[in-house]
């Protein structure tokens, strides 16, 4: 398969609206009347981001999701992508069709539709670079920096799934919760106008937790024992560095005042962590208030 | 040099209005009333798009260019960019001190600034995926479908002098016209409400000629004497291949009624090379009017 086969057969059924099929330079976004327009992007490759063992369309999905998440912790409604993809030679028709398979499956699930991008040769690694639009209206978008000290700390559904899964390949549940996370859209939508800070943990709780401690300019108490966890991750034992340091979670983690906390009650599968400090440190408590240490905060990149 | 020290120190002197220091999971973009954004997003990867031996200063400015070149087709004003890069283990401190220094003087130069992204390991080679976001009047953006049977087809610039550079790497102009190619921005916001197709020519003239006459429906009769060559492009006495299917011009190829002549020969720098026909075909046609065939009629990516 050639590259204009690949966009006129596979990639053009997948254009939305200011994607002009696909045949342009590039493609137009309208913004409505009283909404701001936000943007990200996440690459991922090969044995970094994923193992490449996986069915080519649940990558595609991933690379989707990431994606999707960083929109969830804007409180945006993700609106379109653009995708950039560098194919190795290994690379068949039959795995970029179920790429594109992939693509499909979550562009209907989440309300999202292709814009354009590129793609390209390497002789490197298997790389998928996405851009993701999203919308939310004016001034209500939801940033890192505006925690308080005295705010609660939450965290969407259970942390650590995604670390679990990569260290424990044989558990369905946790190597599903690596390879197709949930980005958390609804929710972080509800969360314009009660959150003062939001982000989505992707390089582990504790470090991507002193993002937002030092966007805001204060610091963080979290209880260990209040941490969500999965059955299939407590059955596993395992310490609160792999939990909180091992990301690739892709839940939101958020602030809000405790005056909210009524208004919070209501909205399912959020837990309270911890509370927002005057210090500057993210410190994990254990059930007896005993400060625990980790080995290592988080992931980083290189 | 770690993840967050090149962001911090590195990438945020580069961010600008919207890009929230590079500190939020997603950036915010305006757009003017009666303006639409356009977007755009070109993948570069060492050994495919450029050698790697390159400083790595001009490395950053040709993946940024290829990108503002973009923007220039669709006659949009260029305003902010988005950068992935996916670093293998050879990458140093000082490349990527390097990298940014090359983004800074053309942000500079061109006047565009950095709205967020992605910093990535890979084991895989080099890659550098850009978004490019540009701006222009609302029902203005150029688009490829418009030409019509009659109208002029020009190009700005020489061509050719890019494939050549790539070929001829001693001759300094020829392989600065490969490295460091000038993206027609103003050209392509002259051409509103006068060119009735546009695009950028990356893929070589001959193919994306023929992606105008396959959105416009049309064909096209290009006359090979007519083709704009620069000094050191005529010392090479090329063959019409080279020229015409070598691609890596950046070069902006347009049409326009007859009606615009007196209009467009007022713009420096552009020449006419031919006409669109009611056929569906490219031909190029030598000082006689015959046929000249191609070996090839462009650069595929795979």
């Amino acid at each position: 398969m050639n590259e204009f086969d690949f966009i006129s057969t596979l990639l053009k059924p997948l254009a939305g609206e200011g994607a002009f099929a696909l045949s342009d330079d590039a493609a137009s976004i309208r913004v409505p009347d009283g909404h701001e327009l936000i943007i990200t992007k996440d690459a991922l490759v090969r044995g970094v981001h994923f193992i490449g063992t996986e069915p080519a369309s649940q990558i595609a999905r991933k690379a989707l999701r990431v994606n999707l998440s960083d929109c969830a912790a804007m409180g945006a409604k993700p609106v379109s992508y653009l995708l950039a993809l560098m194919l190795p030679p290994d690379i068949t028709g039959e795995w970029l069709g179920s790429f594109v398979q992939g693509l499909k499956i979550d562009q209907d699930h989440f309300g999202v539709s292709l814009l354009g991008g590129d793609t390209t040769r390497t002789k490197g690694e298997l790389a998928i670079s996405i851009t993701m639009l999203g919308l939310a209206p004016h001034g209500k978008i939801l940033r890192r920096n505006g925690a308080k000290a005295g705010d609660d700390i939450y965290v969407s559904g259970t942390i650590g799934d995604g670390a679990l899964g990569l260290l424990h390949k044989y558990d369905t549940f946790l190597l599903q919760r690596y390879q197709l996370p949930e980005p958390r859209i609804a929710l972080g939508q509800k969360l314009q106008g009660i959150a003062t800070s939001c982000m989505d943990i992707s390089d582990g709780l504790a470090q991507d937790l002193g993002h937002i401690c030092t966007a805001s300019g204060v610091g963080a108490d979290i209880s260990w024992p209040h941490i969500p966890l999965s059955d299939a991750a407590r059955t596993c034992n395992p310490e609160p560095g792999i939990i909180l340091s091992g990301g690739d979670d892709y839940e939101l983690l958020f602030t809000a005042p405790t005056a909210a906390s009524a208004q919070l009650a209501a909205i399912q599968g959020i837990t309270r962590i911890g509370t927002i400090t005057g210090g500057r440190d993210v410190k994990i408590l254990d059930e007896n208030g005993a400060q625990i240490l980790l080995t290592r905060k988080g992931y980083q990149h290189f």
